[in-house]
């Protein structure tokens, strides 16, 4: 059985399609700019063990239309992957925001979808595009049992203590407002996996989630107990252009002295802040080039960006009173070596020292930079979001997942 | 020669008399509710090594008339601790912002008053009233010093990555927008009281202000590194009424969905959150005692209030690459057995262990409540901002203090 997993968000849908017996999708790709006169699609497929790419211009009117031009790609004659799109058994969904009623990987059923909408307030950037996705993929494959992924699901086992904001009850419990925290399909995923190369199912993990967005989760045992991100996905760690963690009268007093409105805070905390608003850039790639040429501001930016991540990890071990690996991921996480270095450094009372050499090479797979005297593993775990979405559905579905 | 420390708020004026040779003052007073019909004066003073108290309620129009007031009580007949006025070489004020050019303990001048007034949009409570007082000073003792004294002074050592947010440079350089942090002259006076008791100059500690209001600082070596409250001391620790920390997005969240306003959300965040919003109780007594009562809203606040705080001691733990000791102090710092409890439980990863029975007897003075195990110290240093006010007046005039 062949499973289609789908990110669909407001103007873009990704997908790939992945095979019972392999953890290599058989084909991904990306519609964007849905909607626009100049959308586009790329679909990448294996042909005689060659990667292949084809770009696609396309009026894509809607999602509906992105969806039925993807169907056809995975049946089309010369570069099909599959014989019919009745192959597809299943399509898992990411789904941003569960909130706490959906707290784990689900049949999507009318109800489930009434509170995936209910949570709108809370996700008006994401829910609506992935309700978008599920209603146009039980079009296109109605065959298929329709799953949803949150990325909250794994942080609904924080403890109380954890999630609550120190504001009236009220807020809690008439507006759900509380820590839900993000890029949980990735902890999961990136923890199961440390998990398993160390041969430790106990394990204290802090996994540091390092992409355009970024975040940080403490995992007991394969429990995320804190995380970094918040009711939202601002709180925290700096990212690319999102500020994180930032006193709340900055908010009241640039409102209140400068006349910004609700909507400028919103563009300028989520869109113009964290490495974009210290340096100009938000591509790390690029700050490390000025980094490495000496820019004050990139050397800065660079600084508070490790600083931040140091914090974190001090205050989960403290939250888990030990710690046994830190565990780096995603595009920044498995590929910058400065970022890794600068957060490593000076942390061997915490029981962390990375080995300089192993963290410059560049590698596949889970690697492990840690020197012989660190007592917590310093790893490098690929993520892979797609292929966990995939097992879920599997696991869900009742078959073996080899996990 | 005598020194009168003074804090001057909107609607009061705080005071203590200090001489040379005495750590305790000769006599010290509150003037609350100026302007009001109700106004009182708690005047205290000792007698005979008695301590006496004197309430009067008069009419008190104005901070100059205040003023008049306690200047008249300090030589009033019978209950006089100094014979004229003129006794007072210095009056040192504390002011809570310094900003970024006020770094230091300072003799007032007007360049002096010019430069607390242009932090008013900063410090909008509390700038305003110190300048009343200082101004009204300045007539009543017009032979005295006056002598500005910062509550943002200890962490202007705080490094660049520190301070910063990350948000867009402009910020920072046109508005000032950066971590101030306060209770510095706290920080200042227990850091400095431990380094003493530890007798160990380059401590590594970590100061725990735990008062109405709450903040911590990181030590190195005398100097603050890093601090929990930021822009203003709505930030970090969860507070008698303010929220500490929260995701920035709570207040975009709450204005666009429930059109809150600023005002709103300035009084939400400050007046009715923190332990008040999660219990209906600011003081920490009568939250203990719900506490010991069993009471769920009590425990979960006391945990979040805990959990906290453990947060920050491992970030700041990280920060240093160390820890020698923490330091609780204040109100609940001091006396809150129970907070202690909870700070330190399941903390032994860090080294800190606490003894369960020392940390249960009363106690005055600075107390070891380390259990011997500790690798860290634990200690209750009691808070004296006034002295370390009269002290810092002392020395910037030139006198030996015994420090």
């Amino acid at each position: 059985m062949e499973i289609f997993v789908i990110n669909s968000g407001s103007s873009s849908i990704k997908y790939q399609l992945f095979s019972q017996d392999s953890s290599s999708p058989l084909c991904s790709g990306l519609v964007e700019r849905i909607g626009q006169p100049d959308a586009l699609i790329t679909h990448k497929y294996r042909q005689h063990d060659e990667e292949k790419v084809l770009y696609i211009q396309q009026q894509v009117p809607d999602h509906e239309a992105g969806m039925q031009a993807v169907g056809e790609l995975l049946t089309r004659d010369g570069i099909a992957v599959i014989r019919d799109s009745g192959q597809v058994g299943a399509v898992g969904h990411r789904v941003v925001h569960g909130g706490e009623k959906l707290t784990g990987t689900t049949v999507i059923t009318p109800g489930v979808k009434d509170k995936i909408k209910a949570l709108y307030p809370l996700a008006p950037l994401h829910n609506p595009g992935h309700i978008k996705g599920i209603e146009v993929s039980e079009k296109i494959f109605p065959q298929a049992v329709q799953i949803a992924v949150f990325d909250t699901a794994f942080h609904t086992s924080l403890p109380e203590k954890a999630f609550r904001y120190a504001i009236p009850d009220s807020f809690y419990k008439n507006h759900g407002i509380r820590v839900y925290g993000f890029h949980g399909i990735s902890h999961q995923y990136v923890s199961g996996e440390a998990m398993k190369y160390l041969n430790h199912t106990d394990a204290k993990l802090i996994t540091i989630h390092l992409g355009n967005g970024c975040s940080m989760a403490a995992v007991n045992g394969g429990k995320s107990v804190d995380t970094s991100m918040g009711l939202t996905p601002l709180d925290g760690l700096i990212m690319g252009t999102r500020s994180g963690s930032i006193d709340a009268s900055v908010l009241l007093y640039l409102s209140e002295q400068e006349n910004y409105s609700t909507e400028q805070l919103t563009t300028l905390l989520n869109k113009q802040s964290g490495m974009q608003g210290l340096t100009g850039h938000n591509d790390m790639r690029d700050i490390s080039a000025l980094y490495n040429n000496g820019n004050d501001r990139a050397e800065l930016a660079y600084e508070m960006y490790a600083y931040r991540i140091k914090k974190f990890i001090g205050a989960y071990a403290a939250a888990m009173n030990g710690l046994d690996a830190i565990v780096f991921t995603a595009g920044v996480g498995e590929n910058d070596a400065l970022a890794r270095d600068l957060v490593c450094r000076n942390m061997d009372f915490l029981g962390i020292k990375l080995d300089n050499a192993k963290n410059s090479e560049k590698g596949n797979g889970i690697r492990d930079l840690s020197s012989p005297a660190s007592r917590a593993r310093i790893l490098v775990v690929p993520t892979n979001e797609e292929l966990e979405i995939a097992r879920q559905c599997r696991q869900l579905l009742g078959e073996t997942t080899g996990r």
